[in-house]
């Protein structure tokens, strides 16, 4: 028998990767939870029908929403991250030895099991003294919090079920007022070419929020249309001239230096869409 | 009905669309041709199954393709495009002021005749006076010319059937003959994702020839893995270092100078691909 798993990343279009076997599949108090292994992308974490994750380029994704924010701040000691639950991002944070404590803010707790079980590449950085896990929601978690944190990350799927409210401006005037006078946001900010109004809002609404505001770019081939972006909101550091990151991320895959400074290169096609 | 195309885009992944209707198909002497109105990418060309171009998303290929190595050089006046019959790399290459004539050599005469009738965003400009059209075999042309261009631009289907010969190393030297002096090669080189070894042998092929050799990066949704790769041979001028575009080109959609200058920064995995 084939097996394919077929993701309809829009009403009009579908991604179809062959599967081996199905090794893991609940549904959780929040959502459709699925563990594939699929023969292009290896093991793949699926939630509502939708590819959130693969053991083939879930590198992209994690160092780019992690490093880009961790090399802009020059003392980021405390970084929140909300959603994330496979633990892929917590993973890059703690490569930053200047970083103290990673709390990480996750509602559905059989995302961070799957995870242990079947992702142990993304999840093995849970257990390191520095992070703190706590599952509940991230819109109640962030709320009433005062110049706590430096970075936080949001980490979140897609603007359906749980995490609708994590791309709305008071949501983001929480995480403005969580952070320290010279904090950073970063939220993931879904496809700009599937999901233009969502990417506008959202910059729009990080923009009334704070000083320094910039869109930037990661290649994702498992995400709709390949190409993926990160809204940075910063109160202080401009993330277009980042410090030169430590000796120890010259182990990454995808983010370098150069790389930082170009996914903030954004096609025309990017930039009047933000301005209109 | 509901009609769906799928593009296998390797034995275990496909990229499905939802299909309005198919506008045009027939065999022709060197492939399955088709144009399909499809509802998320518009009107779309396929030749043996595989995506060519989409009116959704054909600038960012042809931007890329055409205008980084005419801002490269200096004075491009005599320019010759091989593949690309849908005319859409012609259509950017005459922007260029200084180019007095493009030469465009496609194997296929019915893709150019489908394009006329279907993708007349794309085939406008084969009229222009500039641009003189031959249908023949691109390898063959190529030879016995000597120093002729001063750029050529490799715009050639998947090295699949006709195509195969076109990342070849005999056809580059011909290739490096065929241009002056300080003549400038361009060539699609896949994804690199996907076509590792492909890229990796198209790169060695040209870096073996010419004394500068450079690889650049553009987003292509409705191309495997979104992400696309082109190789640039050249024999005197620094892609890393282009003149300012003429004043015309800042009505484009994807290329800016910035866009050029970020598109030659590869993420780790790709530069030691091309190390090994």
């Amino acid at each position: 028998m084939e097996l394919w798993f077929t993701e309809k990343q829009t009403p009009y279009l579908g991604l179809s990767c062959a599967v081996k076997g199905v090794l893991y599949s609940c549904r959780t108090a929040f959502q459709e939870l699925a563990i594939l292994e699929t023969s292009q992308f290896g093991r793949m974490l699926v939630l509502d029908g939708m590819v959130q994750t693969t053991i083939f380029d879930e590198y992209i994704y994690h160092e780019m929403i992690a490093h880009v924010p961790l090399v802009t701040h020059p003392r980021p000691r405390q970084v929140l991250v909300i959603g994330g639950g496979d633990g892929g991002t917590v993973r890059e944070v703690v490569k930053h030895q200047r970083v103290e404590k990673v709390t990480l803010v996750e509602i559905d707790r059989e995302v961070v099991e799957a995870s242990r079980r079947f992702l142990p590449e993304l999840s093995s950085a849970l257990d390191s003294p520095k992070v703190e896990l706590i599952c509940t929601d991230g819109l109640q978690y962030v709320k009433n919090k005062h110049a706590v944190y430096d970075v936080i990350i949001v980490d979140s799927t897609e603007p359906v079920g749980a995490a609708v409210g994590l791309f709305k401006k008071e949501f983001y005037a929480d995480v403005y007022t969580a952070l320290r006078d010279d904090g950073i946001l970063v939220a993931q900010t879904e496809s700009p070419f599937y999901n233009q109004q969502l990417l506008k809002s959202a910059y729009h609404n990080i923009n009334s929020l704070f000083p320094r505001v910039h869109l930037y770019l990661a290649n994702i081939p498992t995400y709709p249309s390949g190409l993926w972006s990160f809204t940075i909101g910063s109160k202080k550091y401009d993330p277009l001239n980042p410090l030169p990151p430590e000796e120890r991320l010259t182990v990454n895959r995808y983010y370098t230096l150069g790389v930082h400074r170009a996914s903030f290169s954004l096609p025309p096609f990017i930039s009047r869409l933000l301005e209109a």
